[in-house]
């Protein structure tokens, strides 16, 4: 091959990469696991100090540390690492933007199991456990409420001060409530908001910790069970649909959404978090790309787009939906009115 | 928060996309099954057409699709799909350059285990398997030299021109020859060239298949066993060492170049090709990186430095070697005087 044509010849590299990036998952989750971004911000900078602290052999610590430094979550000068900008605020424990937990969720043995063929799942169209992970009480919410809190935390006080109408005494419903964030932040910007937690009795338990720890219990009650099949109650100002209507296909969500209109005040809104991708489908990338993740893990989801959210909720009997962006988050917020 | 630290803000996605990596992988494997590139190849563009012919569900189609146009693997326009530069070349059956069949052996189930769980190989300092992939026999090395021919081709070409010395009937031995593209190069490139591949008697029958597709099958003949235990034969005037080194302590590793110091002639070469990180160990990235393939699949292999590489050389009775780069390949040859 002339040097002409080895110049203009795409780069076989780049499959190299996409074919093991399962192994920078991976080996973030084992950096994450094993503390090694807190121990760096606590001090120990070296190979032998980071393997002392965390109780691993000299050089896992050493490839591991390259490893995290070429994928650029580290920073290596001499045998010393340090914490880049990335690392220092959101893997270090000590960070109050701390969200090193998430990967005991997007890395659950369940999820690795849902893309483990990945072939078949796209020959059926849908996850090819029966369903997905969407049975009753399965245990990857409650790893979902315990990881995800700290991520979605900063998302959750946006839309919190956004919506919360302090002032007002208003009856809210949050909808797999999971970690019970976004109910909480409108409790804590709303000194009269009445806050309904449902969800499965297992992950009630830990929005119901996180609601005692932010001062909030006394107006938290719960229901437990599927939001399709429980009595969600009545008379609800708001309903929080975080990161819930993804999961099904349309039918099935407008039928949910009928179900919630009836629950609702008139004159009272829903306000839904999701990833909502162009009507390109391929942009923005983070959101367009949750697409795939619910292929794989649940028999019908998909990231919607506004228009397709904004016809379920009409199809259900609700009025005009509008769309912002969130600053701390790639989700989106949706405000529908009843 | 202002908008100011908003701005200077690290952004959490660069966080989600570092552990969602696995799903690239995954599904960019689950595309390569499929035969998705090669169909669009061949003018089946949208997902009605795709999902008919891969027989695979269009909602499945479509979402796979989407998801690699966002990894840069397709492009979009309306409703049709096409092939990026990279995937004509690599992931099109038809491509004479076709490398799709790596995800066999990147991706192999054995792979995955290994990187289940980072945390406990890095506490190990090895796999957390007794012999990693290294066991006698191991069905790894026959998908390995089933799926990375394409792969290696090019690069084997490229060696075989350099040191083939055609015109002289030289003795060749290829340790752990796998496919058998390292030797059957250089007896394509040099007529008088004997082979003797080295590698398990199950992967062997694939660089038998490999040479007798090269017409060399008469040039060519086999050792079965491991490199440290078989009889390896004597007067060699060339040895290929391509990818093997990578996967054992330098201790060893000098026990191995002893003997194979002992099988050669005076005046003979050692041709090792290698993933080599410059002394810093985490750059260029793609030969750094391979450490971490070894921590967690091996006992105690690593991507030495040429420095080591020349210590371990020497340590073993040879004289100076020399390293150059590979237009085709991301790995280095090293070239040693006996």
């Amino acid at each position: 091959m002339s040097e002409a044509s080895a110049a203009s010849h795409p780069n076989p590299v780049v499959i190299f990469d996409a074919l093991n990036a399962y192994i920078n998952s991976m080996s973030l989750k084992g950096a994450i696991d094993l503390n090694l971004f807190t121990l760096i911000a606590e001090g120990a900078t070296t190979t032998a100090g980071l393997a002392a602290h965390a109780q691993a052999s000299e050089r896992g610590v050493r490839i591991l540390c390259d490893f995290l430094t070429i994928l650029g979550f580290l920073t290596k000068s001499g045998a010393e690492y340090a914490l880049t900008p990335v690392s220092s605020v959101f893997l270090n424990r000590h960070s109050p933007a701390y969200m090193g937990a998430a990967s005991n969720f997007l890395l659950h043995e369940s999820h690795i199991k849902h893309f483990g063929d990945v072939a078949a799942v796209v020959r059926k169209g849908g996850s090819v456990d029966t369903h997905g992970n969407m049975g009753p009480d399965d245990p990857v919410w409650v790893e979902f409420a315990r990881s995800m809190v700290g991520l979605a935390g900063p998302a959750a006080q946006e839309i919190g001060k956004t919506i919360a109408r302090p002032g007002h005494a208003i009856k809210v419903l949050d909808i797999a409530a999971g970690h019970g964030m976004f109910g909480i932040a409108i409790a804590q910007n709303n000194s009269q908001a009445r806050i309904v937690g449902l969800d499965w009795k297992n992950v009630l338990e830990v929005a119901l910790d996180n609601a005692r720890n932010a001062g909030v219990a006394d107006r938290y009650s719960t229901v437990a069970g599927s939001a399709f099949d429980a009595a969600l109650g009545s008379d609800y100002d708001l309903v929080l649909l975080p990161n819930f209507l993804h999961h099904f296909d349309p039918p099935t969500n407008v039928g949910l959404l009928k179900k919630i209109h009836a629950a609702m005040k008139p004159g009272g809104r829903v306000a839904t978090v999701e990833f909502v991708p162009n009507d390109d489908r391929v942009t923005p990338p983070a959101a367009a790309a949750f697409s795939m993740m619910m292929l794989a893990s649940t028999p019908a989801g998909d990231a919607y787009t506004f228009k397709e959210f904004d016809q379920m909720f009409r199809n259900a009997g609700f009025g005009a939906s509008t769309i912002q962006n969130l600053e701390r988050s790639p989700e989106q917020l949706i405000l529908t009115e009843r």
